[in-house]
Order: structure tokens, then sequence, then C-alpha cells
């Protein structure tokens, strides 16, 4: 019905129309699943029109990853304002919003199925890991990061990776849930390198520092001292 | 030297032979670095009489991945006796000797190289993850887990992946301190759980209970103690 009324689109207006409308298609089903003819469809063009604009379905796809990794990347970036353990959080929720709308296509990346791991599609997932260590870093202040340091923040950002993807397998937790625990992760295993490493322990007490009471940090550390005073934890 | 008197081997000691010679250049080189030429000169055979006995390298390099798959996972045997933290240490030891022997073709595997990410390469990582997972529910005494001790255990195993992996690039860290903060990372991970959940405070309880007082999670709850008491760690 809206075929013939539709105006005619530059070049890279509707590239970016294509990779919108992929990127949707490869996040709700195994991108190994979605063909060029489905994403004609959606998009209303021919199928020689898509490949007018994109050699093929693996460049397609990267295209729409590189759309995705962006996005991914830009809601890791949170103001320097207010408690550490708040910021964390708040860049938890918008992670997992995102691994909830890109759910299968996240998964079928992730899990390494044959539609990924070209180097390229690895390249752009180590990007946004990067990008999350980036951003851990600038927000502790730190600059030349220990070696201790950068192993605690990189496991960390994998350990988000898996939480992520188990939950998707399921949802069994909720999301929410996961957000708390995985910024509760992140002090814990910071805590853990601590309390053998005076570098890290000095670290640990600058991020602290500036918590409130009812924070998300202070606030597992008061649970776990509870914990310890029942004789559930020894203290 | 040594041609002329070579005795005549059987097909399946051939196989074995070739399987053995290939994991370990796969093993100490990126496998895409290896060629069947010199997998060949390595057994001292023609690279034909190789390729009578595995058709391609790819099936070469899946049955060197299925017996480094098969050794690691009987690394994590441990005999059900002594406190589980230090049963969980001896395995690490276990788990990074195997990881330091088998270096450069542990990371190409992992990080997802063009010599990875077939089906059958990727079956045979996650048959060693289910491996771990079931040894640590198996040592916990659990067998119909709760979905939240699932994603604890599943999300400490990727841990410790991702650990090596970082430990590998650079080596930056003695390996025996990581072998000992990824037993502290269980600890802390269970314990993030525990903080909110009361069916994985009972589990925890029953871990604890029989650790001595100079095992590693007792220690770990005195060093934490420790800090907190010197205002370092809030209480």
């Amino acid at each position: 019905m809206t075929t013939n009324v539709r105006r005619r689109m530059g070049v890279e207006e509707r590239r970016q129309q294509l990779i919108g409308v992929a990127l949707e298609l490869f996040s709700h089903r195994s991108p190994d699943e979605v063909s060029i003819d489905e994403i004609a469809a959606a998009a209303g063009i021919s199928r020689p029109l898509v490949y007018h604009y994109f050699p093929g379905k693996q460049s397609l796809y990267e295209a729409a990853l590189r759309r995705a990794a962006d996005e991914l990347a830009a809601r890791f970036q949170e103001p320097h304002e207010g408690p550490l353990g708040e910021r964390l959080q708040r860049v938890m929720e918008r992670y997992f919003a995102f691994v909830e709308e890109h759910g299968p296509g996240f998964s079928a990346l992730m899990r390494g199925g044959p539609a990924a791991g070209s180097s390229r599609t690895n390249a752009m997932i180590d990007e946004v890991r990067q990008a999350a260590y980036e951003q851990i870093l600038d927000h502790l202040g730190i600059t030349d990061p220990p070696a201790r340091l950068t192993l605690v923040v990189r496991s960390w950002v994998s350990l988000a990776e898996s939480t992520a993807l188990l939950w998707l397998d399921g949802r069994e937790i909720p999301r929410a849930e996961l957000e708390l625990q995985l910024v509760h992760d992140f002090a814990a295993l910071m805590a853990v390198s601590a309390a053998y490493d005076p570098e890290m322990a000095a670290i640990v007490v600058a991020m602290l520092a500036g918590e409130p009471a009812d924070g998300p940090f202070t606030e597992l550390a008061s649970r776990l001292g509870a914990l310890a005073g029942h004789g559930i934890i020894p203290a």
C-alpha cells in the first residue's frame, strides 16, 4: 500500500535504513536463520537492490554489528557524578536493557556461531570490552593501572558478559537482581585482590571513600557483615 | 638416522601418535600457523601418509582438541576428601598447569580465531565447561541446584577462563597468586549471592562448615575482616 508513495532515498540513507532493518532481524533470531530475502522484504526493496548496497549477508551483518557495538559502547558512558556504585548500577541497567533488546543475536554472536568468528566480528567484540574497561578506569580516576587492577576489571567485564548470557538462557532470575549482583561482584572481586595486595587495597579505599551508607557497595558490606555476625561466614 | 630402524605402527597407534604430535604443535603456536608439512616432519612420516589418517588439518585439529579436552576434564577430578577450599585450590593448580602447557593453542582457541569457531570445537569447549560445573556441584553435594547457584558456578567457570587468558597475555602476575585468587573469587561470588538469598546462604553455610582456620576460604574472610577493621572496607 505504501510502496508507491515511498520517496526515493539517497545512497547513505538507504544503507543506514538497511542496517537498521538487518540489526532488528539479526537481534531477534540467530543471524544464521535470517536470509537476504527477509531483509529485503522487511526493508520493502528487492533482493538485487540489497546486493547493490552490500555485497553479501556477511558484510550487512558486520555493518549491523558495528552499529550495535557503537550503541553498546555509548551506553557505558556515564556522568562522573555521584557515588561509583550507583554509576555502575546505572550502566548495568542499560547493559541488560541492550542484552534484552538484542537477545538471540547477542547469544549467537557471543557463543561463537558460524555467523560470528570472523576476525572483524571478534575485533568489534574486543572493542566493546575495551570501551567497558576504559570507562571503569576512567571512573576510578586511574590512568596507569597496575597489572592486578587490569586483571580484575577485565575479568569482571567477562563475568558481566557470561552473566548476561546465562540470564538470556531461561531468564530464571529477575534482571534487576543480576544488575545489582554484578555491581556487588565488582566490589567483591576488587576486595579479594585488595586482601592480598597493598596497591589494590589503596585503590579500593579510594573507590569506597565517596560511597554513601545506602549505596550498593556499603549495603553489600553490611549484609556480609551480618552473615559473619550470625556465624554464617567466618569473621 | 633413526628412520630406518623405526618399526611399523598399527593404524590406531599411528593415529594416536599423530594426534600427540599435532597437539604439541597446536599448543605451542597458534594452530593457524601450523602446517600439515610440519606435522608430517615432526611425526617422521610423509605428508600423504598424514592425509591417509586424517582427511585434513581441521580433522587433525579436532582430534587434538578432543584429547586436550579429555585431559583437562580429567584434571578437574579431585578426591572428595579434606576441606573444599583446598580441593578447589589443587584443581586450580592443575588447571593453570594445563593452560601453561598449551598456552598459545589455548589462547587461539578461546579467543575464537579462524581455527576455532566450528560447531564441533565449540561443543568440546562447552563440554569442558560442563565438566567443571558438574564437578563443583558434586563436591558441594548438590544434585538439584537452584538457578542462582547454577549462575554463580557457571559464571565463575567463565571467570577462571578469562583470568587464565589474561594471565597468558604477559604473565605479569605469578600463576600461584591467580590460582589462590580464583579460589577466593569463588567464595566471594558465592557470598555475594548468599547476601541476598536465603537458599544460597544455606549452601554457603554448608560449604564453609568443614573449612579449617588456615584454609583459603577462612583466610580470605579474616583478611577482609582485617581490612574492615582498619576502616578500609565499610563494616
